[in-house]
């Protein structure tokens, strides 16, 4: 059994699955499911049609339960688990109504989420080790947990949870302040919150150690600079890489030596899996 | 003024907001914002890093002022205008807190619609007027009004809002009926609701004609067997093709000469646009 | 002004408008209301075909607000206010988008909870004065506080919000107790709420009054019996008729003296008042 | 087995349970029930008072158990099936307390939604097969799905379930454009989405017919006028009746020849059907 | 088995229970829990480390089964029993992962609504018998059912549940009307609720009495005004005290012959029982 | 104008007040306040009977204005400021109907949040500045987004939002793991989440800064013992006293010279600060 900490909160889980559900039933139901012989009962198998990272099982196990809680949901693999092209990720059994009603929620669910697990995957397979790979706040509304679970089932950690768990000072912020008056204002209210600076210098940099930031994020910087910050820092904060970063240039970054790099693509911009329900005869 | 059917519906629009901000101001609200001294006020303007088109101005306008009812947002242009690389999209005034408060989630919402109206747009350009552009059911769950909305302002048009408004009839659903049976049963108990039958070969094509079907949807075939189903449909049901077009493809299989093709990736794949606000001096 | 007292509370009225807006709206909103050109404003009369007894005023005017905070409602009546077969309800006016979009839900509360008022209106006319005419829990699930305010503004009084809010023993209830016991530990636990004693005989009425209940309720009796019972309580309790008593009916119960009759058709069976939009030249 | 496609959805069913048991048992949950000795139990019957037509078993089933999920009902029939004056319903077995806090609410649902499928058989059976009976969205505020789902199990079909999933232009829709114009850009913007005119005049079938739409809706017209306009649509166009028909009259209209009648009544001013919930020995 | 009266209503333990632990799961769930090994079982004890009163059992129970369906409960009292320091309250037994998840959440809420048990049962053992002791509307917002169910538990009685149920007539709702109009208008919209006139002086008192309250509420009075308003209202009135009456004070209240004393502080002011898990080996 | 930090999120604050006046106004909302002629108006003062320090000020204000946006409410002081015995603390002008409908929702919230604060300053003071008072997750289940804003108001810094922004390594969390292997587990799966672990012992101080702990939590240890550990740990971890401080105590716990004092007690038990609302001439 794989450790928890890759799920989802279960309140999180439960509410999504019931507005998705809504959404997708509509006033009437499922139309064409009606038609079907409701005796009729089925054996079906999730399956993708290209490789990938699982992401979601919960969450799409909730939306066959929430539909007709007798069908049964058997998974192949847990979340974070890589899988092949055609591989089996699940069986799914019951009322063919209930499966069929429920089909395009779960895969809609199931597919988005494994899509961010696998755009994690790769990123993390691209850094090679060498730093962590982190999301951003750049999520799907309404989707924040269940995506940020997603990259942790991709191997990549998270950044803050909302507003309310981390600072994070911009230019944007200061409004006549200085950094260190910021800095210092941030440490005195919010003991033991992470506090980080963004940087676009070295200056910056410089301004935000003395500051007394525990953490710097250098902003659309290019490697070298990377380096160079991190040799500046020299250990007296960690080091994050924010700013389009993608897969050809992650690589890149990672040697620069980092502690972290961020990627707001993997939340917001990750392909949907394509996986498919197919019937078993 | 434009028209208003590209519009989402306001009771979506007022939902999404709320729920999007409570996940993202979390247990003690925006812990960078409140280092800002209260009193500093911004004009702030929202620019694209990238061309695309608009989607999504209800939403964010909706968000600042979910935020503070005094901040005003002006915008430069309606959902479905084109904007250029850098081009300013709207112009934020009003509390300093309250404008980097609500820029996330203004931002997440506005960009991830505009994605999907620009992606659209992509589509709508290469199928050359020759057939429309569909989305499909494969939405991000609980977004769905607004994709479908941003799928308008692209240009494209809207299948099926929900199971509930539009009948399908897959080989899934027969489970001992003919197709005949199916389409019949549909007609009888859903007059005038559309109802399409899903079609591999031009052999079950022949069938959903025979059985009455308004609509064929055409999956996975290539342009060549579209064009073949076209003639021998011949104006009796509209043509839909369905099934991985790609911006590399539409193009042929719009001369194909289908009447609609619909692509998941519109609302399941489309990259965020990246947006952003900068302070003005 | 009119008493505030046949108002319902603004949380019930804000919470069904949202529920019926959104149920209306659907995916899309009002795709006809989309045609129009959407600078066209409007003024228009909301008439009602019949003659009848005014209730809803603030729930129909909040679905107005709710859709288009610009669109203006100006009533010609307050809740209770009888009208004559076409008189002049209310004028709207704004935006001919908003306004059609948000007539049908309006309309529906309008017409429902003025049916409501209406049917009350008729038997408190039919008791004339001689005994009180109540509404029961017999309501439409969901609508309960609007219902109950549309009873008061017929000129009825409400039996109870909620099973929390008064005690009514049935036969059913008992399960081994007696009568006496079972009103002492209603006494005993809930000091102050009323107490009634459901009863089908002269009997039971005889040892509800015993066991010190607050209030009897005639179960299925004739007038006769009613006037019987009345006599036989004396004073010592309120009484109160209730079991289909129709408008035919209702006189002769009234004329046999008891305080209270109550009708679950004010709530469950009231057919909807016929009122329209009328748009103006 | 009967077909699920009379079934309403389970999210509507799950919704509505839950917000009425919370309106009925209020702060302090059922008081009266409150008195019973904890362990009794009991078996009851659900029995009619007078014939009709089922609906709600889903929805009253969810609430006996949201209130206890060890109560125990067995139907005596689905949904659509007919039952005869005193007939059985159900049976209800379990915690004596449970069975009676659940009651009203449930047979609250149960009657109205009994009353709409009641209602609607007798229209379908005055319509004798000629042409079939729909709904409107003259629904109650918050029960959509469900009374439409019991429109269903009278034997009627449904009607737009929102306004976004069809489209029906009126003559307050115009506003300057012609009905050619709004039928095209209906068609255009929402291609195989239902397009209804509403017509008063033969003049106005005419134009309707003319402008492309699928289906006209006939404004209160008497019967020789619709005869006339059947004769005139010539099957051009589905032709559907509405405004005001009675029992009375349905028959006549019916016999005229369009292919649906519309009826508000059915959901709007159904009375309750008379269920009860009697104990057993 | 005791009785169901103590207990609070399901919808309101559902409600609170599900907003609880979203409130405590946050974005990420229980980061901690995550670490163990998620094979881990455990049997856990809920001690209190206080001696006191028991409530909130069923909100309890419901906070671990909505974590996870499997653990497992064994209350060793119910709601109202005492039990000493260090006594045994409940053993909890299942996953470690999701005992640990649900012990805040619920040890908080079976801890708070403890607390209101036990200083209810406090005031009712310092009235001895002499008079019942009431709670009031100054309840915790978003708590009140489980808060009122806990007065119970404690052996109190309650007062109003909400502005709803009950009548209250101060100064500062006469604005011009007399006591005996605002009474006699009461009677007549309310008949059958309750109906209290707070009065600061025996003055007061009497004009109240003859104005026909069913209850007299005595504001800030000591203990010999009490005793001499008793002396005047003879029986003709329900008398209830309230205002500040403490531990020290309410014996002294009590023998003062009233029929209620009324302390906001049980709900508004009880301090937290002090619970703990302790996790058996 | 004081920093916006120490107030609660907007979107927390609105959820509460619906759910507040839901909960107060129930099915027939303030009976008392409908038998007020609707016309008066009023200016009222918010006093306090006793002397403490401001909180709840926007919920407060929300409050009036969710039941009538035309109620204006001017404070005299902002969340965090102290008042005198008897002081002003705000003043509340408009219908009233409208004041008298809101003052018990606003009052308790404004209470119970005002109480929170005032305890927090009385250990703040009694801490001299020597550490800082923290508050736990012991707080109102529904509240803690308030309460916790309270804690700020009253000079206290806040602990944990949520199970989801910090590690709480308690020996229960072990299950065979050492605390080194669950640190380096939580510092690798969530680097720069604060991470603590609770110590009962000096022994297990000496191994948490071992393991690498950012923070240890002195559980229920003494003074001296809190001396010793803050002489062990020397700098290396921030530290935490926990576990039923009092007001008598504190100060010399503070003296001991640990970082931080966390006081459940702050949320749990504080007791309501008694304001009132009093009309005026």
């Amino acid at each position: 059994m794989r450790p928890t900490w890759v799920d989802p909160p279960i309140s999180s889980v439960r509410d999504v699955v019931a507005r998705a559900l809504a959404e997708d039933l509509g006033v009437f139901g499922d139309l064409t499911a009606g038609l079907i012989p409701p005796k009729a009962t089925v054996t079906a198998a999730i399956r993708s049609r290209v490789g990938g990272v699982l992401a979601g099982t919960m969450t799409a196990r909730a939306t066959f339960e929430a539909v007709d809680g007798s069908v049964r949901v058997g998974w192949l693999g847990s979340d974070g688990d890589a899988f092949e092209p055609g591989g089996l990720v699940a069986e799914v059994s019951g009322s063919l109504v209930s499966v069929l009603t429920a089909e395009r929620t779960a895969l809609n669910l199931l597919g988005h989420l494994s899509g961010v697990a696998t755009l994690t995957r790769r990123f993390v397979d691209a850094a090679a080790g060498r730093c962590q790979i982190r999301d951003t706040r750049k999520t799907t509304p309404g989707l924040r947990a269940l995506e940020k679970a997603a990259v942790r089932a991709g191997g990549g950690v998270n950044h803050r949870g909302s507003l309310s768990d981390g600072i994070l000072i911009k230019d944007n912020h200061l409004a006549g302040l200085t950094v260190g008056e910021a800095v210092s204002a941030a440490h005195a209210r919010w003991p033991g919150v992470p506090c980080q600076v963004e940087c676009d210098t070295l200056d910056q940099v410089r301004t935000a150690l003395e500051a007394g930031a525990g953490m710097v994020l250098l902003d659309n910087m290019d490697p070298p600079q990377v380096a160079s910050a991190v040799a500046l820092v020299a250990g007296r904060a960690l080091v994050e890489v924010s700013g389009r970063v993608t897969l050809d240039t992650v690589g890149d970054y990672a040697a620069a030596g980092p502690d972290f790099i961020s990627v707001g693509a993997l939340t917001h911009s990750a392909p949907v899996l394509d996986l498919g329900l197919d019937l078993e005869a």
